[in-house]
């Protein structure tokens, strides 16, 4: 219990996060005003009412999605715990065929945490809403006692609009479909290993922590038959695999050399016993489509910046429901499962 | 880093919450299925996409709102960090006037956390989210070290539909409305006080932690013409009340004699030296209507069960604006000012 809430004028130039941050007083005022607004500016945002209030849908479906970030460390090649969150929620979004119109931003700061470090974290959030071209409308914040948090966990909730006819999902997967992947998998989760376990990795290996919104509306103009996409972050694309094949009760068929790693990746993996299928992505897409559109998808997919390296790494089919195999060169088969536990925990 | 992914089946029996359990393997996938889903389902939530689709708002704006959940201890007299956390977000909803249509569920766990525990979370979120009578239709859940969190932090944010013409909000207040409070004040602020210091008061102190919108509903149909709501939590009635001051730049005027508390909140407000207008409250409101409305309104919340106690605490006035200020009954005047720093810190 704290009841210094009429401590000193001093307290205001601290420079590092305190309870009294979380407090609803002046300092949270203060923390408003001259770091989190500042960041944000956007003219939902600024009413500051107890919600925001956005235009009506005029006839499109609603997305609707929430994501925690709690990665470690909060800083990391290719991005930060901020620009993640932005592109984790937003992601989970656009998969759906939705247009992200609104995200929502709650901070968990620990008590200590450098008011510079926060800034730096919202300057990222704030970048990557713009590239994202969605602006972050609504807010919290709330401050724990230092040992109660590590350093700052974000929330990010994500709305979208989903035009007229667009049916996206797992439930139209089918047998038929071929699966495609829009680059190099494993890059999120060894770049983070790699600077946990202080790594040196032929070639730096970076987070492809990216938004996707405007390689799936390439993707949906070239083909807006395409059946399910999927954003393979926390069990990788393996999890997205069997969680589709689980689900809808079909088979699905992966080729081990189509599946794209890099050199450096396809290392650290050896090193440490890991699967690349089973790595963390934050800026890869999986796409299930028609066989009979997938090079039409692939051509859209290679035209654009984020899918310049996509492949067709598979194919959804009737035999071996529920479960997914990999093919080797050689011909040896291997039935893909989701590790018990954790791989590496907190990658996202 | 752990890399026991490959553990043995025992792991699965676990009566706490493990590291791998947040890892997207087959403990996320039992933590799901056995836990979180059961407690939950509806069939928004049950095609467990990245994104749950809700139906187009058809002409309606849409409402959006946040918080993350931190309050310790996690269960209080009159409810628990679930409850609040559905409550909590219901009501900055309903305060703008909208009908809540859905809620997302973000759970950040700590390694070690009982899954009776949990499992008792759950419960209290559905019943919670039953009496608001809005679904929980999209989640997330992540887990970090022991150490790392303090057992369990939610986030819920929310969408609600506002319907064409309603227009409710901090730039409407105008001098000449009234302010009128639901009920007594400083209730969960006070019972989580108590709690945590051992404190035994005359007559127990629940919170109040309640969802408004039926009480809300109550006052729009006896007066669409209502100004503003707002659901005083952190730093209580006198944060709303300065932050309307302040932003609307108008002066209010609060009688203190009209102030409502509870004998035993006002005993344990001398004792620790707080204001009560400075307690939290997870289930009051405070509305501001023009003054000629004023009875209509009352005689509406008096008659719902949440508003039993309503009365008159104050006006909206053209004098000393930016200013909150208290009239004593002899005549005394003291101006309202937020407090630097935490009174209560992790109250919600």
């Amino acid at each position: 219990m704290s009841f210094d809430w009429s401590c000193p004028l001093p307290i205001l130039d601290t420079d590092r996060i305190l309870v009294g941050h979380g407090s609803g007083g002046k300092l949270t005022q203060r923390l408003l005003e001259r770091h989190i607004l500042p960041a944000l500016d956007n003219p939902f945002l600024r009413p500051l009412d107890d919600q925001a209030i956005l235009p009506p849908s005029l006839g499109e479906k609603i997305a609707f999605t929430t994501d925690s970030y709690v990665v470690s460390p909060i800083f990391f090649p290719g991005g930060d715990i901020g620009s993640l969150a932005v592109h984790g929620t937003v992601n989970d979004l656009v998969v759906g065929g939705a247009r992200p119109i609104a995200l929502s931003l709650s901070l968990i700061l620990e008590e200590g945490l450098p008011l510079s470090t926060l800034d730096r974290i919202l300057a990222s959030i704030r970048e990557a809403a713009d590239r994202a071209e969605v602006p972050i409308v609504t807010g919290d914040t709330k401050v724990v006692e230092k040992g109660c948090a590590d350093q700052i966990f974000i929330n990010t909730a994500g709305i979208g609009l989903v035009p007229p006819g667009l049916r996206l999902g797992a439930s139209r997967v089918e047998p038929g479909d071929e699966i495609l992947v829009s680059g190099p998998i494993g890059d999120h989760g060894i770049a983070i290993l790699a600077l946990r376990e202080g790594l040196e990795l032929e070639g730096e290996v970076q987070s492809d922590t990216a938004p996707l919104g405007s390689l799936v509306r390439a993707i949906l103009d070239a083909c807006p038959e395409v059946h399910a996409m999927r954003d393979p972050t926390r069990g990788g694309v393996a999890a997205s695999l069997v969680e589709i094949a689980t689900r809808q009760n079909v088979g699905i068929e992966i080729d081990a050399e189509a599946i794209p790693v890099r050199d450096a990746v396809r290392g650290a993996c050896e090193l440490f016993g890991l699967d690349p299928l089973l790595v963390a992505n934050e800026g890869k897409l999986l796409v299930f489509v028609p066989g009979e559109e997938s090079e039409a998808v692939l051509a859209a997919m290679r035209a654009h910046p984020l899918g310049r390296d996509a492949v067709r790494i598979g194919r959804v089919c009737a035999e071996h429901r529920g479960l997914v195999v990999v093919r080797t060169a050689v011909g040896g088969r291997r039935i893909l499962d989701l590790p018990f536990a954790e791989q590496l925990p907190r990658i996202c």
